[in-house]
């Protein structure tokens, strides 16, 4: 063995991008791919509940034309997501939103994820001390098929309050994927009805009139819960998982990773949306109020709108709104989701509120 | 996207069934299947701790003919018990039972199990707040085969107290699977004893005396550990996963799915049961005591006979009675399992009992 | 069914092997085989939030010449490791030690893991309560072939004190695995650095300073993660999953399996370790202090060497010292891991210091 010159001490510390690291226009590569597995798959059921079986059923998956049941679309959005935590959002002191969510094309057992990013917009903040970041995130198959694309923002310290940071930049986000640009998947096709074994509930049929569908009974989170998932997704931000760190820095407790609780109220609202075939598009989603171990969730839906599909007379889209509630049964206990607070001058959640997602599921027709 | 006639509110709530929905001779197809694969097995043995070979020693399963290892006999059961929840027990009071419960048929990694049952006895308790609901379910492979079937039955809630129900009817369930109803596997085959590597401990040996083997340490559970594994069986039932409403309904705490309770204390008879090769049968099985959080729990078996199976010299069957004991070691504190209740005139079992399951395996003979 | 003549009552109960069991020279083929698969692998994940890319990216792995992603080396020696403990340390009151562990072949989903080990050591100890037995163990995949070795020892209970159990044998234990006895998978090719993307961080570039890696954020443990990762690896051994009886006896609570407290660091090892592409060998390793559930982990490494191996030019090894602490973040409160204890007469480890591992990396050359 080589002898060792100490003479000198490095420390290299595990060091998340702070604003001024950000520059518009940038392309970041995010380290390693991951292949998702059976296994995996296994795991996110165990964790959510989740029954929806374009994901769990190989042979529903076969009678509409895919080669075997799917990756879970939000497994794959969470793995892509995690991805990027490393370069974009592992010091960030919130995560702000997202937009142009689309899932273009389904993942199998098998196929290995990567993802890159774009940096398209950032704006310091008045306060000087933080600014927001937006990316432009690619997720890609092993075949550099992109599988789902998304904008989100994130807010970021400065590393320096008084360093001038020039101009800001937002970017002009979709408000709202347009029909036209859903990704309806190519071996997508639907049978005679005797084949499929549809569940009974909720499909397009015509006309619709305002409809709020509560998805039943609530499911309690456990910190391991969270944190193997979250750590199955390789999400790496220090807040879901240091609870020495939480506690010594003042901020309390392990905060659940937003994109889980997405994940326990989309398993929930199987109960009532069973015909849901896979997600198209996210609008908008914001996590209203944190999460912790020990809340209880409950999850409700009220329809937004259907679409017809360019092409397509078997499938339709269904623009939904998810709304997450801790610790509070809604289907019991009536809830306003938004009120205006007139001392902020602006609408507020309700504090039970965990999650709002505005998203756009594939439904068959009747 | 089409406006929305907001003109109607219609709310949709997952409701359990009631005793008044149940018609005598109704068959139920279950909805959605599953695909069971590596991952579940892997999920199950980290949830469980389960070491018999035949579930995760592929050359252990192809030394006896099998393709490779199977999925586990009981995973095979909670999933299609899982499947039956919404339309049976969602709303039950209890579980009171099963009876026939046959494993027919391996399943492999890569199957997909659906379920169907059929209503065969319903009988209206005498305080006429509920009655006893008996379903015959069949769980079946990709290829309609039959790879379980059992009867249980379930305490259902009336809708109304004073609505009459009708005529009672309850079947005549066997008390007891007969030799000529287990199903051997037709690719078992054994080879020579060099050949397979069999544990060392209980095989058949002619004549039998009374035997009772403890199965060594505890095994604590966390609710984080029931509720991932009900949720990996897709199994619903809101008493397992809502603190909240639990606790607001002054029921108490979660309750642990009285399967998983199986799953452990099988698991456990590993010791000392090494050569148990599958689970061929139910003959009874009660859930004596419920299981939270918290508890650890022990396990003990009993033989309770051998049997030949027909034209088969290198297996046969054992009957034993597995019992499960929560917080007290029942290899250092005798107990008795059951006792005479002077004042309730009937037998009732120690309060830290929370299984008593008679069931048949699979046994080498020497 | 025949009638059992219940005149006899034997009670067997799972007992763990005491000093006295063991002779010098015996050879013990531990009972059953494992299968790894996907599942393990994307379970390990879920437990550890492993990311180094050989385990989880096929694509990767196929780049350097693999067939696909590697079960992990660690789940490797978790699950060789816990198929031992029934027959070695089930019953021990301490593991001391590891030497020369050596990963000698990638194993791959599917492939079926097998364990034997040889008494190669006894020694009473001076109380005469107990004794030090030494083995040296082989793990095997389905064709024999050894992929991991390793030497542990660990302290037995004398069943009795007063009995004489003659001479001590203490073998002469490798301190250190030599770089001629590192196998170098033959598959390994290391193609133009074009195609390899490897992440950016430490590679072996000649001459190097003593260098100090933190790892970043802490990792908090739960009782249901270390308790599924132990079921998981099909270690048995009461202490850590039976609370009732750490409880009665005095015990306290559960210990988390100090092969997992090496899983956690490894994994978090990954920041500022990237390129580490597989494990070589471990020479030695120490659990200093115990390891609980609600514990934060943190970790940090320091290079002690690096080597060429024998006729490559591309990869090289590392010496790295890999040092977890619990409830105290390293990189921010300096804390010295072994100081001279003047009262003891020896160096004694920092009460929050829970693993200090000296162990071997495969590392590309720049």
């Amino acid at each position: 063995m080589e002898d060792l010159k100490s003479t000198e001490l490095t420390t290299w510390s595990h060091s998340a991008p702070l604003f001024e690291d950000f520059q518009l226009g940038e392309e970041i590569a995010h380290a390693g791919g991951r292949t998702v597995t059976e296994g995996d798959n296994a795991l996110y059921i165990g964790l959510t509940g989740d029954r929806h079986p374009l994901y769990c059923d190989a042979e529903f998956a076969r009678s509409l034309g895919y080669a075997r049941e799917l990756v879970n679309d939000l497994l794959v959005f969470h793995i892509v997501f995690g991805k990027t935590v490393p370069d974009i959002s592992a010091g960030a002191v919130a995560n702000l939103g997202y937009a142009g969510v689309r899932f273009l094309r389904p993942v199998y057992p098998g196929d290995t994820l990567r993802a890159r990013s774009k940096v398209v917009g950032t704006k310091e903040n008045s306060s000087r001390k933080n600014g927001n970041v937006y990316v432009h995130t690619h997720g890609m198959n092993q075949r550099d098929e992109t599988v789902l694309e998304f904008y989100r923002w994130v807010m970021v310290p400065k590393r320096d309050p008084e360093s001038d940071y020039g101009e800001s930049s937002v970017p002009d986000l979709p408000s709202e994927v347009m029909p036209d640009q859903f990704a309806i998947d190519e071996e997508l096709s639907r049978t005679e009805p005797g084949r499929i074994d549809w569940p009974s509930v909720m499909r397009i049929e015509g006309q619709h009139t305002y409809l709020k569908v509560h998805h039943g009974p609530g499911m309690t989170i456990e910190e391991a819960e969270h944190a193997t998932a979250t750590r199955l997704y390789q999400n790496t931000a220090r807040v879901h998982f240091d609870a020495h760190f939480m506690e010594e820095s003042g901020r309390g407790r392990r905060l659940i990773y937003g994109g889980h609780v997405i994940s326990l109220a989309h398993a929930m609202a199987y109960n009532g949306l069973e015909n849901a075939a896979r997600i198209l598009a996210w609008n908008s989603g914001t996590h209203a109020n944190p999460t912790f171990a020990g809340d209880t969730l409950y999850a409700f839906t009220e329809l937004l709108g259907t679409m017809d599909l360019p092409g397509r007379a078997d499938f339709g889209a269904m623009r939904l709104r998810l709304v997450a509630v801790k610790n509070l049964d809604p289907s019991t206990s009536f809830i306003e989701v938004k009120t205006y607070d007139e001392a902020k001058k602006r609408e507020i959640y309700h504090p039970n509120v965990v999650l709002d997602l505005d998203y756009v599921v594939l439904m068959p027709k009747i």
